[in-house]
């Protein structure tokens, strides 16, 4: 065990659960005025009469809605809560204390304003219903913690019908960060991403993402499996993106688990929470690379994963290597608000995990993605981000 | 003119629109963090897998929600757009400066958590539904600028099927405060709550609230004028609202508008922007009690009542007097907020009117209702509130 991780752990194992609870009373958020408000005359610009004009130049000419509300930038953090962490269908009021966290990051790593709303429906009409009349009120959609296959849907038919962006962050923020360490897990290794073998468990939200974002970035060999084996034509079980991705994907026509995924394979991505066993991660090829992301438990604890891999990624801040969404999301969001983008494309996608690639200067099978905190790293997204939205 | 009245007009005048859309870029609020977020440690606390625990606990225990997410003292300030100040129906973009105000209202004067929710409907059965679909969101629902007769239905529907407070500024905000006034000219005055004669010009949101209160605190001859007069049960073009307005007031039956209504009578509240001629205030009983509410022109100018009214009162902050929401509103949510009341009776409402007219310690005519700025308003007001709520 390396000292970082014998440090990582001892930090981690010494928050106890009256400090997380006591951290949320009363929330993690707050409303506060931009300019102070003391007087009449203060009074009289922030609100009525002042402000009427405001409302006036607004009502002749929307555009200035853009400059002259907090709207224009702030991102609303949406959650049915269905799909919480490891939690599953928690419901809208339990998901509140990850949507605040969510929210607080906006503001500490892009400096954007965030607010979470939670629904008290599961309905994607509803949903997309709801979020298309409150629209006004924001810029942005973060799309949270809705399980799949709803996620898909909503996710789609609200890039249709708003001018603002929309991402589902469990889907593509997960992508790009796990593009960003295996870019700097390949370098490490010396292969080539259109020569991998690629297999990735799950085929929810974060593995139907990843794979995409993986086609799209030149992998050739990748299999998706699910919890009834690997995603494959011949399967008469699936409908929707799982059909979609069994048709451009797994060209070798692997049939089983991924106890015959893995054998030869130059990269595992867990992004379920299935077990993988030690003798199928040794199966793999040399210099393997395994990206083990279900949290709090890993789908192969990275201690013996390093037996056989020579790269080790997981989910969890106590170990090396965290793929952590908090890289991409802040700097997604900013660089597309930044750039006035109505859509975040592939290619603001792929532009932000090239980014995110970039910042680690001299890849190390220890060190494949930035510090969450070291300083820059929402700017450099979002750079790449705009500079992407542009082409 | 006054000297005070000087002092405020030259202060009023000072402000250019320079100053206000200045004022306004980028927006009036921000979203900031409550504790600090500065390293890996605090991230596991607000953010995975730290989060994880609160959402277990709220998911075991619902009422957990209520202590540690922001959720339960948050205050939703939501419009459509339909009747934004003086501007009309301008829509719920360009009615968005007054929401971001209202919520730094919100936070300035009850140190309460706001966001504005500004809605791309104006159907009232949508309206309902989508703040029923977002409620896990927030824990109280100020509706602001929804025209009548649409706001008397949304809110009677929102406080049925919701558990939180609810309340439409536009009708029970001017209430508290118009009783408030009241309640310290009648002392001025020397006239009894239950022997005035009330002549309330508008019959929309303010008008019908103002009325109720009123009707609620003692008053028995009032009077409500809409556009084609006075409300009267022979009265075949009224409905809802209206007809149940014109059944318990107008005692006298008295016909006509404003010159009718007016000749005798002890208190004037304008909350239509019908312009009051001279001669019709001249022709009110001795001590006459003014309040011309319109904004920013008021049913008759101030320095022309006071020739035949010995107290008069206005919306606006630059004349001595001002009627401002801005004294009840903040503390009235708050006081609720603080009782955990599930609704805003009548009783909490009359509470907070005896509450501001307390907080005047010598009434003169030009001195009526306290300065909003003076320590200690919306606490007053929410002790009253919390007070009356347990009762």
């Amino acid at each position: 065990m390396s000292e970082q991780l014998t440090d990582n752990l001892a930090q981690a194992q010494k928050i106890t659960d009256e400090e997380i609870f006591t951290a949320h009373v009363g929330g993690k958020l707050s409303v506060e005025l931009t300019d102070p408000l003391e007087d009449r005359r203060d009074l009289s610009i922030v609100y009525t009469p002042g402000v009427a004009q405001v409302s006036r130049a607004i009502a002749e000419n929307p555009e200035l809605a853009k400059t002259h509300t907090w709207a224009e930038r702030l991102v609303a953090v949406v959650s049915d809560g269905t799909a919480v962490l490891g939690l599953g269908d928690i419901g809208p009021s339990a998901s509140l204390p990850v949507m605040e966290g969510k929210s607080a990051l906006f503001k500490r790593f892009a400096g954007l304003n965030s607010i979470p709303i939670v629904l008290n429906t599961t309905d994607p009409d509803e949903i997309v219903e709801t979020i298309l009349r409150i629209a006004p009120s924001f810029g942005a959609v973060n799309l949270e913690d809705i399980s799949a296959p709803r996620c898909f849907e909503i996710e789609r038919r609200l890039i249709e019908a708003l001018s603002i962006p929309v991402m589902h962050d469990d889907q593509h923020g997960t992508a790009v960060v796990v593009l960003a360490a295996l870019t700097n897990a390949l370098k490490v290794t010396g292969k080539r991403i259109d020569e991998i073998k690629v297999v990735i468990s799950g085929a929810g939200a974060a593995g139907i993402a990843v794979a995409e974002i993986l086609l799209a970035s030149g992998v050739h060999d990748l299999i998706v499996i699910d919890s009834k084996g690997a995603l494959h034509e011949s399967r008469s079980d699936i409908e929707h993106m799982k059909r979609e991705m069994a048709q451009k994907s797994n060209p070798r026509g692997i049939a089983g688990g991924t106890a015959e995924a893995l054998e030869g394979a130059d990269v595992f991505i867990g992004v379920s929470s299935s077990k993988v066993p030690e003798e199928q991660v040794a199966s793999m090829a040399e210099n393997a690379i395994v990206f083990a992301l279900s949290n709090p438990d890993p789908e192969i604890s990275p201690e013996i994963a390093l037996k056989h891999a020579a790269v080790v990624a997981t989910g969890r801040s106590d170990f090396p290597n965290q793929i952590n969404n908090v890289l991409a999301f802040p700097g997604i969001f900013r660089g597309a608000l930044d750039a006035g983008a109505r859509r975040i494309t592939t290619e603001m996608k792929i532009a932000a995990a090239a980014a995110i690639a970039g910042l680690v200067e001299e890849p190390a099978a220890d060190l494949i993605v930035p510090n969450p905190f070291a300083p820059g790293v929402a700017e450099a997204v979002a750079v790449a981000v705009q500079a992407a939205a542009g082409q």
